[in-house]
């Protein structure tokens, strides 16, 4: 039975054909580790490596691919941009937009008496304005992050204003890419964001085990490396690198999946960002209106796709969200996913804390077809 | 052209053909995140998970799967460990045999004014005793750190003995099994080691982006997460969870790595460590007796295949090692790493700083014939 795959928010799954052959290829013709100077496998292995970053850097024009820093998740790269930059006293302005890969690490440097943090509460669409987070910052900021939009409510935050609002100030201006790294073109030549972090997974359609973080020169050097190691660079020394990528890439990497993640920058390179975006875009607005119709759905977000992703929250009255989420994939192969989305002030934000949303999230390979089915579905299950 | 790959001490190249065939299984037909509830793939996913932490416990004769953290490499498990556990006036206990996973994160917070290290210097032939580590144990000593073999001599540390002495104090102590799971049987639930780290794309035949640490209860409860964010349980809180393997575990998984690294572990599991540790053994011998015939070659080390992993480091007369590792590789096809291996205390120790030794290291895979055809092209080069 065909699969009606809507969790992409999460992970994308079906990915282009090439994000399979690159690995395979790595898998079967490299396998080796990438290195300095050493045997020519070694060295393939090091250029693999290395396209994947120019591709990443094309993407989000951004020259320096020694800044492009390539860690497990886009969790990991979060702590090490939090836990590197914030020093004892420092002051934090965020959104209660934020997934819980931002929140848990800020909240416990708060309690660890290091830094203070406020959220600025988004509005009932989940929108935080340029001018609140103006509003927020103070003497002693030292960072203002934001996600660019959230993996709630799809909504989009307005990150191109909130840049030049923070370049104004002393703080460095974080963006949490998790939800439109692929399909959102961020310029990050032309915008003055200091870090932007993103994971593989998702919408570059590489594979789990891939992320990073896009960093620029000032911020690095601020920011120490949380973890140090091995890195094949100046092995003599007993202390952690100072250049890039080694100061903040140590261990041997998943050479694997960034092979994979390359070769699915590639494909939204050949695609075209644009042509990207327009696909999603059309699909969201297309699902949002067959939503409308369904009754006693409540839409929460944007409900338009101007600003919004393809991330769509429901609730629907009277009924268990988990139970339906659970009877979409049972009865109807439908792949949603109910609760918290790991973003509990999202939830209470929008007024769906602590029961949540059901989400249904979607890409490229999704389509409108396949939106009329979850609709059929889901119309099939609330008048059962 | 026929590879000669003896490389393995950073990578192992070849690897089970189930390794593949898994990771296959899960690109083709998973595909997404693991997650509680929810849709049946990401069950399987889960199970899958679940499934490697349980033949990784076999495999350490651990019963307590959820103790058994999965990281993106033994780097990232060393700071999660160091930086967790280590606290303002803790002191250290290691040896100058580390890696620089262990060296660097350990000098960052010495720097740092955190903690003070001893370094417990390894003989001529890179060992380290017991009793040198007891006598070197103070009443503040947080944690004993060592590796159980070093990834240039292959020296064998007395991880049991030490495991002994550190039983006796308030410390706790940790394993670098980088080098030696997989190949050695290291059974968690006699011996008193509290932190076991390994990484799954050497001795364990997973693929790169995977490793992580088995820590037991007393250290899991004392050590902070370093790493914090989405972890799929109790979304509503904005702090990190408290129980395994979630405390350790945030972020979306590398699946289909931890899908490579079971069936890898898998594999070491039908074959028998004890057949594995034999074959490693007798590759070794049969090494280290065909180099002492090479006329011009130092052999460093302990020689002795009864206490030394598959991992054999040498110097040579009169020759650039890296010259000599480069023309190994361009005219024999023959891959081996020269330098210092990331690890400059060891080297300080055996009298091969800052030139470094040129590595050779392999595992069941090699053969005979290969140790000849290796033996032969270096006679060939050194006599040309």
């Amino acid at each position: 039975m065909k699969d009606f795959y809507f969790d992409c928010a999460a992970t994308t799954r079906r990915k282009p054909a090439q994000v399979r052959e690159a690995m395979i290829n790595f898998y079967d013709h490299i396998g080796c580790s990438p290195g300095r100077g050493g045997y020519e496998c070694s060295l393939d292995a090091s250029r693999i490596v290395l396209n994947t970053r120019l591709s990443m850097g094309k993407l989000f024009n951004f020259d320096k691919t020694e800044n492009i820093i390539l860690t497990h998740n886009i969790t990991y790269a979060m702590n090490m941009i939090l836990r590197g930059l914030l020093k004892p006293g420092d002051h934090v302005v965020t959104t209660t937009m934020e997934h819980n890969a931002v929140i848990r690490p800020l909240n416990d440097l708060v309690k660890n008496n290091k830094i203070e943090v406020d959220y600025i509460k988004g509005d009932a669409q989940g929108y935080v304005s340029a001018e609140a987070i103006k509003d927020a910052i103070r003497e002693n900021t030292k960072a203002v992050i934001t996600t660019h939009a959230s993996n709630v409510t799809g909504t989009i935050l307005p990150i191109e204003e909130i840049a030049r609002v923070v370049e104004e100030t002393n703080a460095f201006y974080i963006v949490d890419g998790a939800q439109t790294a692929g399909s959102h073109f961020i310029d990050l030549k032309a915008l003055p964001i200091d870090i932007f972090a993103f994971t593989g997974h998702k919408g570059l359609y590489g594979p789990t085990g891939t992320g990073g973080f896009i960093i620029k020169d000032e911020a690095a050097k601020d920011m120490d490396a949380l973890i140090q190691g091995g890195t094949g660079s100046i092995s003599d020394r007993d202390f952690q690198p100072d250049f890039l990528p080694d100061k903040f890439e140590s261990g041997t990497t998943n050479t694997i999946g960034i092979a994979g993640l390359g070769a699915g920058v590639d494909f939204i390179l050949d695609k075209g960002i644009v042509n990207i975006y327009n696909k999603k875009k059309s699909l969201t607005e297309y699902f949002l209106r067959k939503l409308e119709k369904v009754e006693g759905v409540t839409v929460y977000g944007p409900k338009n796709s101007n600003i919004q992703t393809s991330t769509i929250s429901v609730g629907i009255k009277d009924v268990d969200l988990g139970q339906i989420s659970f009877m979409l994939d049972d009865q109807f192969n439908i792949m949603t996913r109910s609760g918290l989305h790991c973003a509990p002030y999202a939830h209470q934000t929008i007024g769906t804390f602590p029961e949540g949303t059901l989400r249904f999230s979607f890409d490229i390979f999704n389509s409108e077809e396949e939106v009329d089915y979850v609709i059929d579905s889901l119309n099939k299950l609330l008048n059962a």
